[in-house]
């Protein structure tokens, strides 16, 4: 083997780990110990309290699950493919830039999610969405071009079925970012319901991990 | 060896550990410079104002110890870990939800420790350890399930012990919760020996690392 | 091989990864959602509030891209790279230095970035670019003198045009920076040109991820 | 080879890179982009808003370049060590534990630096050093003891030698927050002294990276 052909994808797997990594786990900063005014401290304060912040926790579970799920795919997909280019590399690029611009419209949406303008804010929310499967879909597109990135042999691995998936995820939060000015909750349940199906798209006919 | 297997759970400790690394990093952050009054800087006003802060300092300790055996728990048990499948991922998945909520149960604590509402911090702080061992032990039974995806030989691999060290954890750890009610810093006891505790758990017979 | 040797450049990359990953992660903190007046609620509003934080967008994206571009070249650098030594792995900790300090130039940038006081935070901002570059010059200077610290064989790694290409870029930022007291809007665009610019920059004739 | 024993350092060398990679990104969040009183924009405005940030960045640079000395002995001790056991993971997490606390004595430092508690501040941060010298010193002696955990052969592993270092790091690191009571700046150059000294510990006599 060429000495610099090795972990070609690796370094790049990493730097996206880390990204992955450091999204997720500062949504929790969404979720802050509410004040207490001086002098005014009781367990059912705290709790009248906690309970107030629920929008803040459904745009934190909702996002965690969606950024995990994103993660997931990220990871199938980088499991079936063998070798990178500039190109690759570029829309990975994109993709991390998209990634990383979730704690932005999470937080929109946990402080307009009860108000007149959440509309607004779960259109962006949606529509980021939409725009990281379009990454995904760019990555994937570009690597089984004439089998170009993919391990061998790759006869197993399902280039159409992720691309049509991709494809319909795609429309489903541009949809649901579009319902969001009608009716806005049923484009969460929406969300949701990707989360679940994105969950499931498999990369190659045996491995599923 | 077929190339889709190789480092097969690789990235997911990858990811996990970059999780808990900021997660435990990010404690600090509880942690803040008292501020001066303008005009009014001595060192013993600052010593005072950091005398203050002991809550912080408590709940970081506790926290930072347990997120480090958590860790370590995660590290041993994937370290009798071959392989990986869809389920396992998701329990992983479900974990780190949990494993990246402890800040947010944590500044609860360190702002209300000393108040009447440190019950109800101290109920939710608990709980959430309970919840994390509880993710632990679904991970642990699913790997474990007909020897599915541990190394070979399994002989020497602990199955029924660290299911019921987890399970005590996870008792032990409700106990504390329901004792905030109670004598809330007797609760922090407890915590604290389960810290003790979670780290002689032993998922190998000679491996202890 | 020397079980001392293996790995050597390993953990500095991935330390590395890390500092990049964080740093173009904590970049969106620069993104606000913006507050709502109580009362004041609606998705005009939101739309009106959310176009006013032009500048923070234009800092982010810009920012973002370029240390993405950073991280693609430090990591071409290294493909070609075998081993480190102290001086390297210095060169290697002032790079990571001024790369975290981007976060700090960038807020300056959307702070500032419509006032009088552009031309400052403006210079700034790309003398630290140039700074970058100049630490990638001193790393790679040295790691291909006498083809020192270059894996084998090295004949097809493009030395001279590295260095050129480095050298121009940090000349480039320089006059972008200078530009920035007479017309701060040119030397965005000539950031924006050296983006592109340094992700073209090659380090081995074949080989360009 | 024993499949469970494969990488047996390799996660904690992950896991503690982590948290070094987010420590030494974090600490640039102590540098503020200066508010701008509105209508009050002008470029000589900024430089002297940011010149008069200047503890602020000295506090920076001297956790900076600590912080990235300490990860090189962490590195270069792991560097000769083979395999680890609970002890040793537990000595790592206590280093760790004083690593990840570094923001907290950095942010004290640059709020008191030129104030009369500065002594107080400058107290706390050499001590912290001290410590995370001293966890490092229970880390080496660990491993060294019977050469328990080193790589073979371990003839030219400089036990002794980097023993002494540590000692005369823990020794002058104490001296240093002593005499902060006397003329704290002269502990800021002690500091700057140890950031040389530490860079140049060598833990093997031909290795040094």
């Amino acid at each position: 083997m060429n000495p610099f052909q090795e972990n070609e994808t690796f370094r790049m797997e990493t730097f996206s780990d880390g990204v992955f990594a450091i999204d997720i786990t500062l949504l929790t900063f969404q979720l802050k110990a509410p004040e207490h005014p001086d002098g005014e401290y009781s367990s059912l304060l705290l709790l009248h309290a906690l309970a107030e912040q629920w929008p803040a926790y459904i745009a934190f579970l909702l996002s965690f699950a969606t950024i995990f799920i994103i993660w997931v795919n990220h990871h199938r997909m980088y499991n079936v493919i063998h070798r990178s280019d500039s190109r690759f590399m570029f829309y990975n690029g994109a993709h991390l830039l998209l990634v990383s611009s979730i704690p932005f419209t999470t937080s929109l949406m946990a402080n307009y999610i009860n108000t007149e303008a959440m509309a607004v804010a779960s259109f962006f929310y949606m529509m980021l969405f939409a725009g990281i499967c379009g990454t995904l879909l760019l990555m994937w597109r570009h690597a089984t071009k004439d089998y170009l990135l993919l391990k061998r042999p790759a006869a197993d691995v399902r280039v159409i079925l992720v691309r049509t998936g991709l494809l319909i995820s795609i429309s489903a939060y541009t949809i649901a970012a579009l319902i969001s000015f009608l009716v806005p909750y049923v484009s969460l349940v929406i969300g949701l319901a990707l989360v679940i199906y994105l969950s499931r798209l498999k990369y190659h006919r045996e491995r599923v991990v």
